[in-house]
């Protein structure tokens, strides 16, 4: 049977470099990085190794690269330092961003009173820029922070990062962006954008799961999350995972390293996945931005197929076992029965009984898959 | 040159059949556990087998074993839970904790006003344990949580579990212990030991850095300190690091297969490096209870050498020039320029200006290396 994976925005696969060069530390390199040996020292190297590339290719300081156990523990740092450290009593994001954030955004509403505003979103789930500057307007003295998605994990839609941090300047709120589906897929100059925090998840580009980073800019002066030993120069505690962040930082390079061509590769896959839709499944809706090249990152399609009742409860396991991976609201929730939350903001009334299916393309996928994919599916939703 | 690790406090060097785990699951696994299709399930099998493996070998529930990306973020993740959940209002712990306790009890106190308090020690550093009596009756209406290690990760005393534990239960409060020194080195039964709450960390038995557990006993009621997803039951949020928890699995397993012939070996080394300093080096002192194969774990020894000046100073970096890896203070500090908060406590001010050191020992090390280690650091406390 066929193997398609179409779910590369709930997790890649990592590149063999990774492996490899995961392995060799696992093997090789196992001292604690803050031990003063030579064992030590050497895991400390490739630490400050990995933060240095990073901080390289993003054009920002190398002190303003944390370590962390994954996106979700770097969102759920920075939304709390903002309230704890920061000053923050007022947060405003949107409704269709990941539960990290959301979640992490209730939890300040609920031990700190923190105030939440959601800004506007137009038909197609983008953030409607001037709903944010009045919400802005209406700040007063509290100071805010503003968090917003670069691409949203669900639809694709593509905030633009540097016009929201222009307003944010100029209302004087903090910004942060979780840039987890957009690390490692688009270029990010710090040193000319006007943000002040991103998460990132190096399994979302090929790199290994249970590692991250924050960036924080360096005037904003926060404490630790999770506290303990002084790790990360005292903002995260525990004993670094060098592997996982030589794993992260072999990620990163070769995706930078191959972001152009990698770029017109998957896209041309998501090109060719659209377009097939579009041909062979024609009662098929784009759900947000998906099929606009656009307003949309390249790496995925979130398609609303009219077909019902059982037929539409059928529909994954149907492609599950003709071995198409894809997900069903979004991957990082799907194992729950709830339905997408980014989905409900977004969809009528009237279509919310349609089932709904993201597909996310990746390096490792071929035009072939996309055609047999679009076959499978066109076969399904035409049977009775 | 001699290359000699005597730091396995610190961390341990993942075992070859850990790494190979590991190396599999990067190479052929890898959905995210979350997902509902082939990819997705195969990954989240392996966390249940690996959540099912650690229960059974510490007859305790699946569902009572939490994944965490180590012991520190789990020990902030139970202390922070029994404030902010279960209604806790005092901490009772040891001011030789380590550092993830610690710092974790202060943030409580300062951010919810708990009342802290410590118990006294004895002048080797173990608990005084009518003062743990003592301090509980005057506990008062106040939910109290009771936080104290198992093994000291400096000088090696060992508590006794099960003393504290019912001691515990006699007065109604919450006990958690941090295990992260003794898990994967001592058998726990937690179908009777009367603990709440214990925390692990992989890479301290010969597992990948970057991953641990919590046991959080199902009668206690608490929730996510990373919010986000709904993973390990709604416990801890962040895609889940499978490789890692795979990696840990192996370590654990064969741990406690293994558990008593490692256990006679590394007490031999530890027992050797006893006669040999007592022999070689009789100025030499040793620090709690580490010379004492009763009170203190066969895992380490921490030793007071009456050097000084330039001499002292120079102690950790001459036997690095020999290869020999050890920690002075504790390793996860020994970055930083403070002194150890834990010999501070038991160390006489007259014996304050004699270095420390700790030597910690696995499997993997010899008795040749021991050897090895008591000459040098003879001949280096002989010379002028």
């Amino acid at each position: 049977m066929k193997s398609v994976y179409f779910d590369n925005a709930a997790t890649t696969a990592p590149r063999p470099e990774v492996v490899e060069a995961m392995h060799a530390v696992l093997s090789e390199q196992f001292g604690n990085p803050s031990s003063t040996h030579t064992f030590g020292r050497s895991s400390k190297a490739l630490i400050e190794g990995a933060r240095k590339e990073i901080a390289k290719t993003l054009s920002c300081k190398p002190s303003e690269i944390i370590f962390t156990s994954g996106g979700t523990e770097a969102d759920n740092c920075i939304i709390r330092s903002c309230v704890r450290d920061l000053g923050v009593r007022r947060i405003i994001t949107s409704k269709i961003e990941h539960h990290a954030v959301l979640h992490a955004v209730d939890s300040m509403s609920e031990e700190y009173g923190v105030e939440v505003e959601y800004v506007a979103l137009d038909s197609y789930g983008s953030v409607d820029y001037s709903s944010l500057e009045s919400l802005l307007g209406l700040a007063g003295a509290k100071k805010t922070l503003v968090t917003l998605m670069h691409v949203n994990n669900e639809i694709g839609n593509l905030l633009d990062l540097q016009k929201v941090g222009r307003i944010c300047e100029t209302y004087g709120a903090y910004f942060h962006s979780d840039t987890v589906q957009s690390i490692g897929h688009y270029y990010l100059d710090l040193a000319q954008l006007p943000v002040h925090f991103l998460t990132a998840a190096a399994h979302k580009f090929h790199g290994p799961k249970g590692v991250g980073f924050m960036y924080i800019r360096s005037d904003c002066r926060v404490r630790s999350f999770i506290v303990g030993g002084a790790q990360e120069r005292g903002l995260r505690a525990g004993t670094e995972s060098i592997h996982d962040i030589v794993g992260l930082e072999s990620a990163f390079k070769l995706a930078y390293r191959h972001l152009d061509s990698e770029r017109s590769y998957v896209l041309s896959l998501k090109t060719a996945f659209v377009q097939g839709v579009k041909e062979h499944i024609p009662t098929a809706h784009f759900n947000g931005y998906s099929a606009d090249l656009e307003k949309s990152t390249y790496t995925l399609v979130n398609l609303r197929i009219p077909i019902i009742g059982d037929k539409a409860t059928m529909l994954l396991f149907h492609l599950d076992l003709h071995g198409i991976a894809c997900s069903q609201g979004s991957a990082c929730q799907s194992g729950s029965n709830k339905g997408s939350h980014v989905l409900n903001e977004i969809v009528t009334e009237e279509e919310k009984w349609m089932p709904s299916l993201r597909f996310s393309f990746s390096i490792f996928n071929t035009l072939e898959e996309v055609e047999y994919t679009i076959k499978v599916l066109k076969n399904f939703v035409k049977e009775v």
